[in-house]
This record gives C-alpha cells, structure tokens and sequence, in this order.
C-alpha cells in the first residue's frame, strides 16, 4: 500500500457554515484515498517520509460544475452585449466551428490546461453538437487525469441554420456517444446536455429521456437563467408551469446519474420540489449571470430550501477559470442582493467555500473534502502574507480566493498523484 | 531633444464613448511628451530606432483616484464584515500601527510596488493621520517617480480613543505637512483629506477649508458613500442639506487644487450643483462598495448630468490594486443596476475605459491619453490572444481588463521613462 504523508494548514468545510482548521496538520494518503487528518502525528506513520509544505494551505481542489468548453476563446470578449445577441454574434459561430476535429484539437488541450492550472480537477463541460470534436475532448480528459463529466450537446430548433440538428440524428448520435464512452473511464463518465430547453423539442428531450433511462445517465442543462429564457420555454412548452417541468415531463431525470442546472435565478415551487425529489444540483455561476444582466441566485434562500448548490465558471458567458474567484464574486453578488432585496440574507465565506468544494466535489463521489475516506483532490496554496503583517490561515484562504491566482497555486493531485497543468497539455498537443 | 519612437496597437480613449485605435501604429514621444501618434511614420523620424511591441497594446497607464495606503495588508481579508464592523475590527487598528514610521516604512514600499506592478501610474492616496508615516509615504512617493496627491488624514471624533486627533493639532499638523511638501516636486503634490463628514468635527473641517485657501490645494475624501454613512453625516451637520454641502459650507472647496470624492453613490441635486460649480471628480470604486453593501454608483446618470468620473481601487475596502479589473467590475455592477433599477442605462466598455484612463489621468496633468500633447505615461500591455483563433486587438484590450494581471503588463513608462516595480521597491526599503 503506498501511504504518503503532508503537512501544512489543512482547511476544509466541515459543513454549509464550518470550516475546519488543521494548523500545521497531517493528511495521510493511502493509495490516492485519505486516512486520517491528524494535529498530531500519529506514531504508526512516524516511520515515513513527510511531504513538509510549510505554512502553506492544503484544500480541496475546486469543482467547475458548469462550463463550455467551445466557449473558451470567447473569454473576456464580446462583454457589452446581452445574451441573445452574445450566442448569435459571438457563441454560434464558435460552436460551428467544431464541426472540424482539428480545431477542437488545437483548443480543447488549452481548456484542460486552463482547468488544472486554476485547480479546478473536476469538471462538468458543455461542448457542441459535433460528435467528432466531443469524442475527442472526452478522450482528452480521459487522458487528462481530471474528474469530469462531458457529452455531447443536442439542439434541433430556434438555432441558427448552420448550427442546429435533426432530431432523430441527434437523439442516435447521443446514442453512440453513450454507448461508446460509457466504459472508458470511471473518472470521465457521459452525461446528456440538451442546451436549453428553447432550443430543444419536445421530441428530442423525450428521445433523450429514454437514453437517460435506457443507460441510467444524468442530465446537464441550463434552468431559469434568466426571466426572458425562462418566460420562452413557458411559451415553447405550454404544458408545462414551469422550465424545470420541462425536464422531468420528458423523462430527463429518470438516470441515476447527476442531474445539474446551471443558474437556478427564478425557481418556481416546483423547482424547489424537483431539485429535492430528484437530488438534483444547481449550479451558481456568478460572474456569468452579471455579465449577461440575468440576476442572482437566491443563494442562501435556496440553501434553506435544501437545494444542493455547487459553483461554475460557465466559460464563455463567465470570463475567468478560476472557481476560487468565483468563491469572492459569489459573495459580493449575494451583498448586492441584499442590498436590492430586503429579505434576502447574504452568504459569508464558509457558505461560498463549501460550494466551490464540498457540494461540487460530491457529484464526482467522495471528493471535495480532506477528511478521511476522500479520494485526495486537493490543492497546495500559497499563505498570502505581506512583509511586516501576519494575517492568520483562514483570513489567508479567503484572501486568496480574493485576490489570490493560478500562481498561488504550488500543487495540484487528483488521487493523490500530483498533476502539473503543462505537462498535461503538452501531452494531449502530442498525442 | 531626446526623441523615442514606440510602435505597436496604439489604443486610447478619444472621449466618453469613443476609442481610438492605431494599429501597428507610431507614438512619437519628444522629452517625455507625445508629439505624434501616426498610422505611418513622417519622414523626419526615418533616422531613428523604432522600439517595436510588436502586435502588443499601448494604452495610457491607469489612475488609481482612491486608495487607502494603510490598509494594504487588509487586502481581501474580513470581507464578511459591514463598513463600519470592518472600520473598528480591521481598519482603524490597522492603521494605528502608522504611528510607528518603522512599520510606515515596510508597509508603504510594497504598496508603491503594487501600483506600479499593476499599471496604477497616477494615483491619489488616503493615508493615516501620523505625520511622520505621511512624510514617509510622501517621500517614497517622489522617490518612486509616481504622480501622486497625498498628504496627513483628518478625523478628531467618532473615532476610536487609540486613534483620534486632538482639533487644534490636527489642523496645526496639516498646515505643517502642506508648508513642507507643497514645494518638493511637480509630480507628488499635498492634498487635505478629511477621513469623512462623521469623523471630523466642523470646527476641523472650518480650519481645514482655511487651509484649502491659504494654499490653494485640493481635497479628497468620501461622499454619499452608503445610505447609512450619509444619513449619519446629516444628523451630524444638520445645517447641510446633503453630504457635499458641508464640505462646500466648511471652505474645503475654495482651493484650485483637485477635489477628489469617492463612491458618490447617492447624490442629492446639491451635490449635482457642487461637482458642476467647483470640477469636482467622482471616484468609482465598484469592488469597495459592492464588498461594503453600499451600492453602485449610477455612473451613466452622473455623466449625463455632467460629472466627471474617475476609477479608485480603494484598497482595502476594495480587494485588488488592479484598475484594469475596476474597468470590468465596472461593467458587472452597471449591469446589475440595470437589472434592478428600471430606468438605469447600463455603462459599456469604452465608458469604463476613458473613467479608468483619460477621466482618471486629467487629475495630473496632461495625462490619460496617447494623443499628441501628452505626458507618455503609458503601458504595453499582452495582445491576449489564444492557440488557434485570433480576436481583434479592442477584444484583446478588454480581455486583458477581465481576465490579464499583472503579468501581461510588459512595460511601464511614466514621462516617457520607463519604470519597474520591483527595482522602485528595493531602492525603496534600501534608502
């Protein structure tokens, strides 16, 4: 058994509101899996080497449950528009070009490259429609080393005339797609991604419900992300009250595997009853929903609601990989939000932190805490202290997700084996 | 004449909503002055070394219009605490420790760092109300060839007993700082910075407004910064029908000096009749006050009624040195107050841009534009493009504001000579 040991200042949510310290603790790894967190270290180990970092931080390494892989060039671009004119000027076109594999070669290796480097090493990816460009990136993860969920994505309507579906190809392209990357990897699974219901028929999200079923697979999509989206998926689907509705009356969340929404803006009660009948995961991705003028995730009030909630970069719409900032912009979105809304109660740090890693590392299995029996996903980062000025750890982990950024980060390890961002990518250029 | 001649993709703000764009264009800078800015370079400088960026961006270098010196160590840390929880836990201990010139002296190398890491070349500075940690700042200020306005703080009630001034010193202590600095360089220049309204009894601020006419110098403090800070500052001052009146009624607005005021979020149509009256400067500072709770300045509003908005990090209420970043989050917040407010006309990116550069710059002189006449303080900055796909250089520009860091700033010039953060820093904590 290959047991290896780390010191430094453990930190890890022990739950929605506690942190728990470990100053100058102990993690022990056995075979990728964590043992035993320690203050002190435990006799039975004294025999082994010790992998010192010092007065750095050991956390949990980030979950990006909402992110689109094709939308990566778009980053940081295009941010004046809203997002019906964003997709069409900007998003489409890009897609569209992943029709060519040789494009999603030169910039899927960038995407994993830019997820390790900001620490994110589980991941649940939109792509495109195109089969080709979507084997490719799921074999790249594959190869990768990170945790992910990714597919293809199906759209069959109100889609431009050069980036859209027929219905029975895309429900038998889903098909194979399932059917040949269902085994490959027990990191890397499939997941089925209709973009968003206004884009999907009833027919095609009733030919994936079956797949959901036939091969118990989850469901990733957009919900309720903004008032316009949500008032067209009313209007396009008029038998349904609601977006989430839409889902469950097409069988899209009969699978055993995740379901997760990104956004979650304007839930009605029967997405407050969906997301607990089905444990299903919503999604905050609050840089994106600023830059698109959608709102702000009723956070907390989900939380009370007992809603599951993870965080997203949601590249493109989001600009920036880094979930650690997404932990910050979280909460100044939830200040701005009580500031406008007087009953809402904002989120504090140990809230915004717990989604980033706990609840976003629970879709990948025990993942997301260092606490016994987790798989070891975790990060080493600098303790951010100036000259002539102590701050202590936690102030320093909060500073970090503040200001901190993929310099900060020292090491990276997924199942306990250490993983560095441009090895990876070099590796998936070559192949 | 000592002439240079840059060439790269020239970008800066031609007014409030339009940008300019050379590419692959030529800056002539003659003394440290712009006397051209060419899509072909005349003939008359054929005989000179071309200094080639290549296809990187020279823009103007930012202006940091409001930052508290003092509180850099505070970076990103307590940011679950409201204004006046993080005053009394973090700030107003923190900056009591000024009171030692020795602690002045390794705090305020690193902040004079920051600016000039992060491309803030202009900047305009609160400090403590310690006249020897003032001097030294003010000193480093020259030392580091930044263009500043700095000067001793003000605050002689609703303070803490450990950091409070007696009046007839305070003011005493700021004519003093004014009668020894005002004459030691162009570029570093005293300015009167009462905390705010509610620290400052009227009697000070009568005698600072004497020394505001005597001297002629300007002032810098906070305004309409959140509903509660301005509801107390009425109460205080119940002659004043709005915050700004107390400074006009107190004389601080008599000097020709600058009059600086940060965040500005709810003026009344007094402070309309004041920024007007006396060219005053607003200072928006999207990060502070959104981690404050405070609210978002209407900036687009203000610039139709004729206000002149520049950008301020205000570190430490704000978390990061970085104004290219306040450039987006500018945008972010807009955004949202576009959301909640109905007839809110949210800013674009050209807005953002001009406040950050040419609003910003004008402060300090012919500064802010890459436009003949003036002063060549400017950056070269990353043209931020992928593997793969090519975006324009104005997507490159605001990709850099969303997503770029320090390390995409590749050169820094302030009159024309170039400057480095790290060699300012060690002759700094060398002196």
């Amino acid at each position: 058994m290959a047991i290896s040991i780390y010191r430094g200042n453990i930190i890890s949510s022990r739950s929605w509101d506690e942190l728990d310290v470990h100053e100058r603790g102990y993690v022990v790894v056995e075979d990728g899996i964590i043992s035993g967190v320690h203050d002190e270290l435990p006799e039975e180990y004294e025999k082994y080497d010790i992998c010192d970092y010092g007065d750095r931080l050991i956390i949990p390494a980030f979950s990006d449950l909402h992110m689109h892989a094709p939308q990566y060039v778009e980053r940081g671009v295009g941010m004046d528009c809203l997002l019906f004119e964003w997709l069409n000027t900007y998003t489409f076109p890009q897609e569209s070009r992943f029709a060519d594999r040789n494009y999603a070669g030169v910039i899927y290796p960038q995407v994993i490259r830019d997820f390790i480097r900001h620490g994110s090493l589980q991941v649940n990816l939109f792509s495109t429609i195109h089969y080709e460009a979507c084997d490719l990136l799921f074999r790249m993860l594959i190869d990768s080393g990170l945790y992910a969920y990714a597919g293809k994505i199906n759209m069959d309507m109100n889609s431009p005339e050069y980036y859209v579906e027929d219905t029975e190809e895309s429900i038998r392209e889903t098909e194979r797609f399932i059917k040949e990357h269902i085994d490959l990897c027990n990191r890397v699974k499939p997941i089925i991604i209709p973009r968003f219901a206004p884009t999907c028929s009833k027919k095609l999200l009733k030919g994936l419900g079956e797949l959901c079923r036939k091969y118990d697979v989850g469901i990733h999509t957009h919900l309720v992300e903004s008032k316009a989206e949500a008032a067209w998926a009313r209007e396009l689907f008029p038998m349904c009250t609601s977006d989430g509705e839409i889902y469950e009356m097409t069988g899209l969340l009969q699978g055993s595997g995740p379901k997760i929404f990104a956004h979650v803006i304007f839930p009605t009660e029967t997405e407050d009853r969906i997301f607990r009948q089905y444990s299903a995961v919503s999604v905050h991705c609050p840089d994106a929903t600023t830059n698109i003028t959608a709102g702000i995730m009723p956070v907390t009030s989900l939380h009370e609601k007992g809603y599951d909630i993870a965080i997203g970069s949601d590249v493109g719409g989001g600009h920036f990989f880094g979930i650690y900032r997404q932990i910050s912009r979280a909460l100044q979105l939830s200040k701005m939000k009580e500031f406008y809304e007087e009953d809402y109660k904002r989120a504090v740090f140990a809230n915004a932190f717990y989604m980033a890693t706990a609840a976003g590392g629970r879709v990948f299995g025990n993942i997301g805490k260092i606490e016994k029996g987790y798989k070891f996903n975790a990060l080493v980062i600098d303790n951010m202290q100036d000259e002539g000025f102590r701050i202590p750890v936690l102030e320093a982990l909060e500073r970090f997700c503040y200001i901190g950024d993929d310099r900060n980060i020292r090491e990276r390890f997924i199942d306990g084996v250490r993983i560095d961002p441009d090895e990876v990518y070099r590796k998936l250029i070559e192949k």
